[in-house]
């Protein structure tokens, strides 16, 4: 009975609903981040001044000394570096490929993919074994694939409207293709680009030996989908053509990083803690301005457009800049093992790491209640044609907060354009277009906003009385 | 009450739902345009191969030529080129504009106005009055006006979230900045470019000098929003700096031009015509792709994507590629005016001129009871992410055909970066995403498609029974 009561008060203490204030809240937000935002100033310091940003770099720790410097311009309670070790691989020299068929060589445009072993020095020359899955090599077996070039050719589905699923259908051939191919005893691994539009650029990404010995590990990289299709082509009339490439990379032993942080202090309940973020490391071949430059820099703005609003929040409102999310996601692990150690108590965590792009909503981690929660907040968000808002994922940083009673969201851009330029040369500031980033900026705080004032419902699914 | 029973059957003859067969439907039409489509094919050709189509251009000619001979290829019921008379304007030689302060010089960035007179051969050099609108300008009056150039700066509003709006609180700067300027005596305008970004980039498009005496007529042109900036700080210096520009653009006698149409002729209702369309001339600086290269090849698939889906339309569907909306309208008045003579009865038009981004959905022109039929099928678009269903305005080329009962629409693509493009010369083929031009055709060729299966409500809300 007692806990009965405790439930019945604590679902009080929070609301399916809004106010006029926050029509207005949300409209001068809006109108900030667009006439007044720093997202994008910050994010051309970010990729044109510094550039890629790959865990363990000399760019990466520019990356935490400039957005350091920044946050700490913005009068905040706290800013401070949370230490990290991470992974510290490098690409070496350019790699260099080419398709040696009919006394004729066609130079193809790869990179090594990110954690992957490098050729030997003269390179790797070999047969080429064209699959699209796992399944297809394990049926050609040991006997077809060994001393040969597994050239994994999946191309991304292109009739699914969220490019994001049809990434999720073909990463597995970059990810794991060197691991699965090693097995049969291949000598290297050619994987058709993460990429949905017909171009010239390899897009890199992260790979894993898991626990083959080390015997079975052979170099991986991915190759352009136009270059992929001609390998494709070239192979249906020569199947016994060579493919030769060399790459250089090496990774080293793990070196001292840092995830930035800053934090507004609550006023009313300090140890709620709300966190926005992205991360701050990113691949080497482009200057990371998609991935995640553009979450980076909108997480910075949230805390300042909150400021700028004139909000004093009733909770703690944390930036976290995440290092390493893409080959380690050391810095997440590290963020939520310490606040766990400190028994902090988040309630949201809100991700941007999708891009840039136009906003269009958010997706939702949590229980049914907190879900009904925000969809009564969707109103709210029409006349900024924020439309999307489902339960699913969040997002990689974010993912280890996540309890029984809290929200983990991620914002959802736009995805057409998204893998056109993911971990690639091409992802650059000049592809990120202003207003489309401080509309995202806009977006996530005024979820922020919302969060902030009203809170989350505190009681675990299971103990709640339905009526 | 023979008038009652009469609506109430007609009522009756069209519906507020839609079935399962309709979201496979909606299915096969988005998969076939992202898997086989061929706008984008198409928009490269019209783009890269014609490149600018300016109305009475050479390149309009090609345009014409080539949109028959393609829609010849799709197998249509008719195709045909209706003949309309159009303006002819050149621009001439590039234009050339310096601020002169200080004694230095300072080149700028300008293009003349659509339809605007040249300077004379050597040029215009005079003072400078920067305003904001023609309040500012009635009030200066002809004592501070006459012998100066007049600068129009009032930028777009950049917290108003469909660019649209912002762009219509402004064009009238441009559309009738030397109309205004001219009755003052002015000798030269100089317009703010009709751009959100900050860029080099001067934009065209049309001016008019509407009833002004020949004597009054000066030259006009846009700067570009950086110089437009440029000129206003060097103004708050020096406002007696001199302003010197030169263009030799000139108005020709009327060309024989075409619109460009092809049908299927319905199966059941032959006389109820569903047009789609878009405009096949553009300004000459660009390659015109998004304005309106996108809009032509979309209506040009919508036509090809029914026939692809095994459709077979009861009513009849056309496709019209109205020539020279950007500076005269002819080609949407012609067809209208002919319609109008052949008694064809138009239920539904629809047009795509907001550019080739990704779609968010449509806005109608309509009555009451045809909007709630449109907003019944709404959910049938939820998988493409399609959620904006508002009544408004449609579009130019379509807006002659407005009746009591009919529909007219226009597709409501993110308008976030389509002011960094129009009319200027980096509106080119590579700032278009494939995927967002064929998500584009299969939204149009959805809505199309339900029209045709249902129809729209053929009696006048007036004499509407109301329950």
């Amino acid at each position: 009975m007692k806990n009965n009561i405790l439930t019945i008060t604590l679902c009080l203490a929070f609301t399916f609903s809004f106010s006029q204030t926050d029509e207005e809240t949300l409209k001068s937000i809006y109108k900030t981040s667009l006439t007044n935002g720093m997202s994008y100033q910050w994010l051309d310091h970010l990729s044109n001044n510094i550039g890629g940003r790959l865990s363990g770099s000399k760019n990466a720790e520019l990356a935490v000394d400039y957005t350091k410097a920044e946050l700490e311009k913005l009068g905040l309670d706290k800013v401070w570096l949370q230490p990290v070790m991470v992974p510290k691989w490098e690409r070496g020299e350019k790699e260099l490929a080419y398709i040696n068929t009919d006394g004729k060589i066609k130079k193809v445009n790869i990179c090594a993919l990110g954690g992957s072993l490098a050729t030997p020095e003269k390179g790797i020359t070999a047969e080429v074994v064209e699959v699209t899955d796992f399944e297809e090599l394990e049926a050609l077996g040991k006997e077809k694939i060994k001393g040969k070039i597994v050239f994994y050719n999946r191309p991304m589905q292109a009739d699914l409207i969220n490019t994001f699923n049809a990434y999720g259908g073909c990463v597995n051939q970059r990810y794991a293709g060197a691991m699965e191919a090693g097995k049969y005893g291949a000598v290297g691994v050619i994987v058709r680009s993460m990429n949905l539009r017909q171009d010239d650029y390899p897009h890199t990404g992260s790979m894993s030996y898991g626990d083959l010995p080390i015997e079975n590990r052979i170099p991986s990289a991915a190759i352009s989908t136009n270059d992929a299709n001609v390998l494709s082509e070239a192979l249906k009339k020569d199947k016994n053509l060579n493919f030769y490439f060399k790459q250089s990379c090496q990774q080293f032993d793990d070196v001292q990083s840092y995830n930035v942080i800053g934090e507004i202090t609550g006023s009313a309940f300090p140890n709620e803690y709300i966190i926005v973020g992205g991360h701050l490391d990113s691949w080497d071949l482009g200057d990371g301005a998609h991935d995640d430059g553009a979450g980076v820099v909108q997480s910075m703005d949230v805390l300042r457009l909150l400021k700028e609003s004139g909000i004093t929040p009733k909770r703690s409102i944390r930036v976290v800049l995440f290092m390493n999310e893409e080959n380690g996601l050391r810095g997440a692990t590290e963020y939520a093992k310490i606040a766990e150690a400190k028994n902090e108590n988040h309630i949201f965590a809100l991700e941007s790491d999708s891009g840039g792009f136009t906003p269009r909503g958010f997706s939702f981690a949590t229980n049914a209640t907190n879900f009904k929660q925000v969809l009564a907040w969707k109103p709210l968000f029409k006349p900024y044609l924020i439309h999307y808002f489902e339960q699913g994922g969040s997002g990689a940083d974010v993912g280890p907060l996540k309890s029984e009673t809290n929200v983990l969201a991620g914002l959802r851009p736009d995805s057409q354009r998204y893998f056109d330029h993911h971990h690639a040369s091409n992802d650059t500031f000049e592809h990120v277009n202003k207003r489309e980033l401080e509309l995202g900026a806009a977006t996530m705080t005024s979820l922020v906003y919302l969060y902030d004032k009203y809170g989350v419902n505190p009681v675990p699914e299971q103990q709640q009385i339905k009526d």
